[in-house]
């Protein structure tokens, strides 16, 4: 497998509207299953995936030493990486256990919980279209108020941006949280979501365009790049995503049509 | 609370070593108890925790309206919140169950895990010194070899030095699956920890700091900026800590006797 893969696109500048092809990264999951448990999804770059699986078990703490795993399978195809720890089951089911009880969860891949649910969260509405100049105003007073970034290079930003004016602005270490502080904020100013655009920093992953997908939000529009995982929910969704937003100009990846 | 705090720190470039002071972003857990139950961690930045914590529960699918929330109780002190549903424990319990059985763990905060054990982390060897002139060539050749993130903007990358030279490295759409493969591939190699040098190209937060502390290695470089956690981590845990590694300076948050 690759890193990254060749996409079609339409980038938006000043000069005008151009078709052409733009190099998106990869954003595979891989399940592990410890003795026959799936226990966790890992969203990751898919090559050198038993290293991952290792190095995952040792900074969790499953194993000591490589030596430790009895057997590891990985099925690129599937996403699936089968593990048996030597010392088998007992040790695992304890180690299993003690992950559960000390609910060691952090941001799920959301995209696994609710991939039953896909269907329910296409866009079928064909909403009002925006304008590329409308974008572009956002995203410039989204930078004016990065006042963090600015300062400790550590922050994301997100916003929700509403008739060409941002009504909600946050701002996170992660990327998910700044996301979420602007859903929940605005889910209590009770905005009207089919009429909104997000507007992140950071880089857009599956989960991100997941929890806009959740409230509705058509248009998603980022100062970074998207995974090619986040370009295929947003065509099968039928969510405007546009990345690299930067001066004058915007890629867009899916949802062209809302463009104008 | 505040986003981020002054930090005193010894700066290195090639006019020479400046003491000085930085501006560090916070990084803040705050443990979700879900109808008297813990249930999650999350690790951010440490304001507008309501909006977080409504944004997260929308997004997790926990609730569909800030009205599905009965009663929400921050405590900033102790960085936990208490959430009580309408409906009340019913319907908690039934999507607590659900979350469970599709095991959505993500990249835990690994921190609590380890907590405890914290103490047998501490590097109380006093390593090799390490000179400013061998940090400065191995970001240089770490520089050279991200060539994916060159490519698409979307990947970070980590790499392992010893004596001067790259040993591994890799790249990957998460900061915590880099390093992971890293860490996998270097113990598969048997390299010899406290000798060596992690480079990364993305933020370190106390999860990064964590997962080289529990391989044992002394000194960590970044491209980018640590967390306040991650420095007092790194303090406690006698880690060397440098950022902003770019060109020819880094600044050195922590086990400033490391570095000549």
């Amino acid at each position: 497998m690759s890193y990254y893969k060749d996409t079609k696109i339409i980038r938006y500048s000043h000069q005008g509207v151009e078709h052409t092809t733009d190099i998106v990264v990869e954003e595979y999951p891989l399940t592990l299953f410890l003795e026959g448990k799936e226990f966790v999804t890992l969203l990751c770059s898919p090559e050198d995936l038993e290293y991952l699986v290792t190095g995952f078990l040792l900074s969790e703490g499953f194993i000591k030493s490589s030596g430790d795993i009895g057997r590891l399978r990985i099925d690129e195809k599937k996403g699936v990486a089968e593990i048996e720890l030597k010392g088998g089951s007992i040790l695992a089911e304890k180690l299993y256990g003690s992950r559960t009880i000390t609910s060691g969860c952090g941001r799920g891949p959301v995209f696994y919980n609710v991939k039953d649910s896909m269907d329910t969260m296409v866009l079928d509405k064909e909403h009002r279209k925006t304008e590329y100049q409308t974008i572009i105003s956002l995203m410039r007073e989204f930078d004016d108020r990065s006042e963090v970034f600015k300062k400790t290079g550590g922050v994301h930003s997100c916003a929700l941006g509403l008739e060409g004016k941002i009504e909600v602005y946050h701002e996170d270490i992660g990327r998910h949280n700044a996301m979420d502080k602007v859903l929940g904020h605005s889910v209590q100013k009770g905005l009207d979501f089919d009429r909104c655009v997000v507007l992140a920093s950071g880089r857009i992953s599956s989960e991100m365009l997941i929890k806009a997908a959740r409230r509705g939000i058509p248009i998603i529009a980022s100062r970074s790049a998207p995974t090619v995982l986040a370009v295929q929910l947003a065509h099968k969704l039928n969510i405007t995503l546009a990345g690299f937003a930067r001066g004058r100009r915007f890629n867009v990846y899916s949802g062209f049509q809302r463009i104008i």
